[in-house]
């Protein structure tokens, strides 16, 4: 593992340097860091002797071609931007993970059948235009107007003016045409720093990923009473805004744990709930509270059970206590399957190498959702990481990063060769 | 009820005029608008042939004197102050019912052995220095001097400098001296609108006031968790602040309701709620949500079990969900009981006019909970009226009034002659 170990340390320390914004790494979509990275990487693979080239989108693209180049491609990969004082795992880990195999194979003199193509992908992170997956959508022609006129956060420029700077082909982006045909791509594996605590929890360096969750959300729920004074309207004359949201989100804590024990995938989040500074007090029946609902789960029918539930009990609870429950725009985005034989192919590995098989479902979005919804065989391995992501203290360790490129290498020599 | 019709029209007529403010009602406390309606009201008692005096908390005393000057004086009143933009009902409506009944008495010929007053009070809104009951407060020596300092919320004036030009004796108040003698009063005896809904509710026209609720409060509680993505931390390593402090409400929901079903006086409320705006995100495990806390009762030991209840629920919920929850200062206003012997015959008097006997307490604090502090035998008639007080949709009917105030009179000419 010396040659792979030394490779992976080199990477993410150069490129942790080249992102360091004194805090954290930022290493902004379309913008000058990510452009950096991939240049790092580039010079990298180009001295391991690899075919290297840019894509329509301004991928990063790293071959090591087939045998047989009428065979459809395996591909591997992930993003190299992050979000604004972020970590300098999430995303850049399956990058390396995938040179480190492509490394790996040109050591050996591994010939595969078919082609392997590492991408170094641009733009996953949502900080910077509030969009997520826009380099892999590009590829798959998936990004509407709306999407390519949404402004950078910080400078307001279009994304499309963004995407054009950094090299893509902003003509063929527009036109919403597919720069990569997803029937050339064979599979695509994605290695990732699990960002939520349940492989530290579990005590296991990797896993494999069952599915990416989609979700329901609502932004804004409105729950409308009568306000009035705390100490002179009794209980029987109360339309309490508080006590009914406090109810509803009670029952669908109950609904949740009810379908856990059922063996449903689910997760309910109301991030966001206040009363109106604006009319509140501490003596004052709230009329008013605002809250936000978010439902997640891998399964489309398990999440639109949940959101029946919901709005079931928004009705029952309005009429028992008279209040309104009211809705803002639903907000959907559909779960992703992770391919089953891919999925089975790398729990298989897991356990050859000796390494506990649990496998979970990824809670966040990745890039490996956009390929799965274009119709390309997807596969996961999440490596264990402690504090989350999204922030400078992600902690993962490298033996377990070599664990799973290991697991990656395997995989990919297999479905290869 | 001629005269007294006329009168109470009248009067109520010249305050309206006189505070009108554009939208509602405005008559400042120790201020200009609560001076010209002390006046408004003077000059009609001096025109009805009644002693008038201003003490030396600057209040108007009407007085009809009694056969026996050694006997302890009959008092009623309320307060003329209003808050900004409010009704014409809320204390003005006590202190014309009182003069209504010194009228009649007088043009009766009537000589009651007890000396009967009316007082007609300053500053009983809290809305214009925070603190409420100043004026009723001052006579008893109960102004601390941090009450004193407290500043005017809109010219940041000190309370003391606004009563010492408006009239009263700042030398004595600051001291703590007592104004009033409670000795020297058989008793209190307020009308008021009620400012919550239950008479409306009920259908019944007056009602005789029970207590006045006291309260146990915390402006802010916190409930502490962990903040995560909330997609990718499953439910069993959750500490989720909201789903917690759903929980915690919901649960203090039920111990009311139970609590009412055994008899006791109680409301509940948590009028202010919020998650942090500077961090809360639709996609983020709350991992902070402050609450305001408020229970009120006329019983001290129903606020007491309540509020251990409170505490109890709070310490298994953190131990359940893995959060916890702090608490600010807590804030107590001790209930105030109405004279059992006075209630009796207030209630008598109302089977006597043929109405409908269904005693309520008072949700929100009077003038009288001082009298009844300071060891006077105190009484409150309330009155319907509708869309609460302190905003100037008050509407009581003036034959609801009519009503009230002749029970007033009644029971003065009982308790006096």
């Amino acid at each position: 593992m010396s040659l792979e170990h030394d490779l992976a340390t080199r990477l993410f320390d150069r490129l942790r340097q080249a992102g360091d914004d004194g805090i954290g790494i930022t290493r902004e979509s379309f913008g000058a860091g990510e452009s950096m990275a991939l240049d790092i990487v580039e010079a990298e693979a180009r001295a391991l002797g690899l075919e290297v080239a840019r894509d329509a989108g301004a991928n990063l693209v790293v071959t090591l071609p087939g045998t047989d180049p009428a065979l459809p491609l395996v591909a591997c990969g992930s993003h190299l931007d992050s979000v604004p004082q972020g970590g300098n795992f999430d995303g850049a880990a399956g990058v390396i993970a995938g040179l480190m195999a492509l490394a790996r194979f040109k050591a050996d003199g591994f010939a595969p059948r078919r082609g392997i193509v590492l991408y170094a992908l641009r733009g996953e992170e949502s900080a910077w235009f509030g969009r997520a997956y826009m380099g892999s959508s590009a590829l798959f022609g998936r990004l509407s107007a709306e999407d390519l006129g949404t402004p950078h956060v910080v400078t307001g420029r279009p994304l499309l003016d963004c995407m054009r700077e950094a090299g893509v082909d902003a003509g063929r982006v527009a036109r919403g045409e597919k720069l990569l045909d997803p029937a050339r791509i064979a599979s695509w594996l994605e290695l990732h720093i699990e960002q939520g605590p349940v492989l530290v929890a579990r005590k296991n360096p990797v896993a494999v990923v069952t599915g990416i969750r989609g979700n329901i959300r609502h932004r804004a729920v409105e729950c409308l009473g009568e306000a009035g004074h705390s100490g002179a309207v009794p209980r029987w004359l109360r339309r309490d805004a508080v006590f009914a949201a406090a109810e509803l989100i009670t029952r669908l804590d109950r609904h949740w744990r009810t379908l856990l024990e059922r063996g449903r995938d689910l997760v309910v989040t109301c991030g966001i709930i206040g009363t109106d500074p604006a009319e509140h007090a501490l003596a004052r029946i709230p009329g008013l509270v605002r809250f936000s609902f978010e439902a997640r789960s891998q399964n489309a029918e398990v999440l639109e059970a949940f959101y029946d539930l919901f709005l079931s009990e928004c009705a029952g609870i309005g009429e028992e206590r008279g209040v309104r429950f009211s809705f803002d725009r639903r907000l959907d985005t559909a779960p992703a399957r992770m391919d089953e034989g891919l999925a089975a192919r790398l729990r298989a590995g897991l356990r050859g190498m000796g390494l506990a098989d649990e496998p979970i479902p990824s809670g966040a979005g990745h890039d490996a959702a956009v390929f799965a919804q274009a119709g390309i065989p997807s596969g996961m391995i999440f490596v264990r990481n402690e504090h989350g992501s999204h922030n400078p203290k992600e902690a993962m360790d490298m033996d377990d990063f070599l664990l799973g490129a290991e697991l990656m290498a395997r995989t990919l020599r297999e479905i290869a060769a």
